[in-house]
């Protein structure tokens, strides 16, 4: 499954990127297969695992802020892999037929 | 911390009232304070019992449709108990200040 | 159709009750049917009415705020009046049919 | 600003590319700059204009579909051009600072 996740720390500066930086180095130390968009964070595997680092990049933000906001959406879909690349790529071949 | 979260079963039909009742069944079974909105079902506890909650739902409707579309947001915010009524207690007060 | 928002000023304060009452005096303005929720206020319309009042909301935080993350999540289904109070029933029928 | 947004039927296929592909036709005749995600898509520009091609997305995929769930989410922020590639530079830099 893919799940599309953002974390916002309430009350802290304007600026997110340092809070964006950690969860990234998170993700990347998981292994899951990842990618940085210009709203969120996408990572692809099970529930579980993929709840499992969403989780440590939310505990992580919120030990440095004494609020944070968090939003997580998740596309499960049974028979689907590389569904990164897949979702994208069924998109353009419709376009191209215009 | 508080979490809404909505659980839509894809290319099922366009009632969605069954899968939401599953999904409340299991929220009400966890023990955990819990509301529902015409959007959205909120509940209240720590991440990891939270998750494992809607984790639950999640599973549960994707038992019933091949692919389920889960979103899920949270505000986690230190030393706030009785979040629901408390934010919404602080909305109200704001607005009869005038 | 109903829509849910949320407007967060980011770089703010760790309170967000001003803005959220800020929001609900406009929502209250548009005459259209509300519900504050403890994680978003939802609101009842058509499409055009309901992007102008949520509109008028983002951009009042925006004038208290260099920045602004707002989420907007809308239900349009056709033929259904009332959905405020039906989708709720719905779910309640589901579960006390057992 | 920067919008992402996401339209599906609901009680349509398991596929919704046929939509998604309906939705990044109008976006690219509105000249507004896009990025297409596995998850959403991501447009930019002023309020009004990127809520007008939103509309138009999901006014189209609500006539071939009875009922329709959008979700937005709005990240504006003054001061900031070019925020499609800046937001994702920012978190770079901190990444490569190590």
């Amino acid at each position: 499954m893919l799940a599309q996740f953002k974390i916002v720390p309430i009350g802290k500066g304007e600026s997110l990127s340092t809070y964006v930086a950690e969860c990234v180095r998170i993700v990347q130390g998981s292994g899951l297969k990842y990618q940085l968009t210009p709203m969120a964070t996408i990572i692809e595997g099970g529930w579980d695992e993929v709840m499992e680092v969403i989780g440590q990049c939310h505990k992580k933000v919120r030990s440095m802020s004494n609020r944070v906001a968090t939003s997580i959406e998740v596309d499960d879909r049974g028979g689907h892999r590389d569904a990164m690349e897949q979702k994208i790529r069924s998109v353009q071949d419709r376009l191209s037929q215009g």
